[in-house]
């Protein structure tokens, strides 16, 4: 039957399983809603503690979230390449954290007995690329790079599930600039288009100041996403509206108006961007030719975003305990439809009908290219399969029922979001779902 | 002046180097012609023997191919999943290959002295999986998993830049079948989906019958590209036209028809496809629930394309010694407009038509679409970047000349891969590209 539809449900990998009590998983510490709703929905399995298989609707969903962050790097003149995972220790040497950062390093010897890390952060690899290509002229500057990529981290005791796991996708920049004024603005830059990122998944976030810890640097700043599991305690003072992460400011006074009117709440951080100066671009040696011609060592900045947690992160914060709910722009699908059972009087008298406003919907409403699922379990009712579409988050849920057998025949659109039915024609389906979804 | 035109050159982090006799490149062991090109022309940089910075053109090419890939393998049925790098040695001495492989392994212990391997390849992984999903009923199968992602091999001696590096990314694909018939039928159309991808480079290449060497099952086959590089020796039989690799069939006889009358020839392998049966589905215990209720033995195969090595192999053959050349798919962009060098008579006169040159192409032909590229560096004469455009391999060189300037203006059309010359109007331009660009 399915064969005119391009996204069927009956042939995506997405193993359902159950963790229950006695279970494997739950041994394997199920430590957070999100990370159970994943397991069980199968968007994620676990491979051994902190890592994670990424099945294929994990994956969709983090494309579209590369996508996304990919068009703002663009625009703030990012460029994107990638840099080795392996990574030789004496660079870490140089910079001091190869001690300083120590067990939380994944570190491997090659056959020749030389020593690599896994790398969790790549301030060193890039400073050294740059100072690699020297000499480069100040005209050449800013130089904005990124990566999209795994990092990797052995963690005492990951938790979370993609939260905090040892293997984990991150999104990298490393800025380089000719003076500390022109460094502050590429600053300014990229947390202007990080705002930009997470204004787009519509998830509520607050951009506070952060501690630098043995990244290092002068200034630093978190974006965070309230949630009671969150590790980070942030300190928001209710009479300047100073807020901070609790590591820097302390959790009793605002250490801007010195008042104690103060709430502290936990947040999960997705984002963090660090003003670095020359820390390692000093030991980097990573230099321009300045407009005296002499050599002058670059200003770096560092920015990262958790891909593999922002995503974890928004399922936490937006869903129920049995029922995973996603930004728009990151649902793996956004519209499904459910077709008469196998058999049903409605199977005949609606004939193909799902197949014409499948196809519609993709044509009418662009975004939505391969965004819309047909549920072609047919052999399962429709409210079965109703469920399991609430359960796994599929925004707008489009039932081919009694009333698709009238004249005009009416579609049943359950928008689970606002928890709302409605019974619409084609075009007014159509509308409604345009209206309301969230695609900015 | 490239505010209106979305992608310049000028902003492109390209850093062009030489590698001359003495250089670190040198040292550093240049033994291919491609890898030399992309070291000097800015598509890769080395970090550590066989790793690699992919820089933002080779990036933007090897994108390309994902894009085509994931198509492909989107119409069998391929389901897009990440595996976790980290990989359970024990998975590995089940399978017999920790001991097998031995060497070319990276191995690492956690902090709590666990053993694992950086996989280069993921059949133990994959096979794992499904069994901890068991009972997995047999309708669900044929089950098709495949992912793109970093690999790792410790190669005693790394070479030829991204074709035999200790870190590459791959496309590996492992399917699961009820029954050797349905296998044999997925091993099939995966043969068919790597003939569509290799056609749709337009690189020549042949497939042979293949050694299963320590990846064992019954059957394998290779697809191979021609060059004097290659490391694998193809027999060909040019009487009853059977081809293998050597090292299955020896170089002197063909063993089909017994003649001598066989050539052979070096291949670079691009691609790998194995019947693996139940080599590691038995180990591993990957199961179904077959007709009669009971589990039943997975029958595997495993399929893999060198895409870092894919990208790396098509520059060797297509390219010259001075000048890089791409399939055409495959090019970070496949038009340059070159405009008149700043403060000539032309750059008063041609006002900025290149503007609505570069917008009406994308427009126009929609292929084209981030693949135009503004050569914007003015300061240089037109002939300089002519011959940076010609190097790189952009194939249509558009430049605004003098005869830009007569009405109608007509625009000089460099094809680089005929090696012609065309001086044309604004449509002409754009039907000559339409016509002769290879898209399919």
């Amino acid at each position: 039957m399915s064969l005119s539809v391009k996204h069927c449900l009956s042939r995506i990998f997405q193993p359902v399983t159950h963790v229950s009590k006695n279970s494997n998983l739950t041994r394997q510490q199920v430590t957070s809603n999100s990370q159970r709703l994943m397991l069980e929905l199968g968007i994620i399995q676990q491979s051994v503690p902190g890592c994670f298989h990424l099945l294929p609707l994990g994956l969709k969903s983090m494309e579209k979230l590369i996508k996304i962050i990919d068009e703002e790097m663009f625009k703030i003149g990012g460029q994107k390449l990638v840099f080795p995972t392996l990574t030789n220790s004496q660079l870490w040497q140089r910079s001091g954290r190869l001690k300083e950062v120590g067990p939380e390093l994944f570190q491997l010897k090659d056959r020749h007995e030389h020593l690599y890390i896994l790398s969790p952060t790549h301030e060193e690899v890039a400073g050294e690329l740059v100072s690699m290509l020297a000499p480069i002229s100040y005209k050449k500057f800013p130089l904005r790079l990124y990566q999209i990529s795994n990092k990797f981290r052995d963690e005492i005791k990951p938790r979370f599930g993609l939260m905090r796991g040892r293997e984990f996708i991150m999104k990298d920049m490393y800025s380089f600039d000719v003076d500390v004024e022109s460094a502050k603005k590429t600053y300014e830059d990229v947390c202007q288009s990080y705002d930009n990122i997470f204004q787009s998944l519509g998830v509520k976030y607050v951009k506070v100041l952060g501690s630098s810890g043995t990244m290092g640097g002068s200034l630093s700043h978190e974006y965070q996403y309230q949630a009671s599991i969150g590790e980070d305690n942030i300190l928001h003072c209710n009479s300047c509206n100073y807020i901070a992460n609790t590591e820097l400011c302390g959790d009793q006074i605002c250490p801007n108006c010195q008042k104690k009117d103060v709430t502290v709440q936990c947040g999960i951080e997705v984002g963090h961007t660090f003003f670095l100066g020359d820390k390692y671009s000093k030991c980097l040696n990573s230099t321009c030719i300045g407009k005296n011609g002499k050599p002058e060592i670059l200003q770096m900045g560092s920015y990262g975003i958790g891909i593999s947690r922002l995503l974890a992160a928004s399922i936490e914060v937006l869903s129920s305990e049995t029922e995973i709910r996603w930004p728009d722009v990151l649902a793996p699908y956004n519209v499904v439809i459910i077709p008469p059972k196998a058999g049903s009087k409605e199977e005949s008298q609606t004939e193909k009908k799902y197949i014409n406003l499948y196809n519609k919907l993709e044509q009418r409403i662009p975004s939505l290219k391969d965004n819309v699922l047909l549920d072609d379990r047919t052999s399962l009712t429709i409210g079965r399969r109703h469920l399991d579409a609430k359960r796994i988050g599929y925004r707008f849920i489009i039932v081919i029922g009694k009333k698709s057998t009238e004249n005009p025949p009416l579609f049943e659109l359950n928008d689970i979001e606002k928890d709302t039915q409605h019974f619409l024609t084609e075009n007014g389906l159509i509308e409604y779902i345009e209206k309301n979804i969230r695609f900015s």
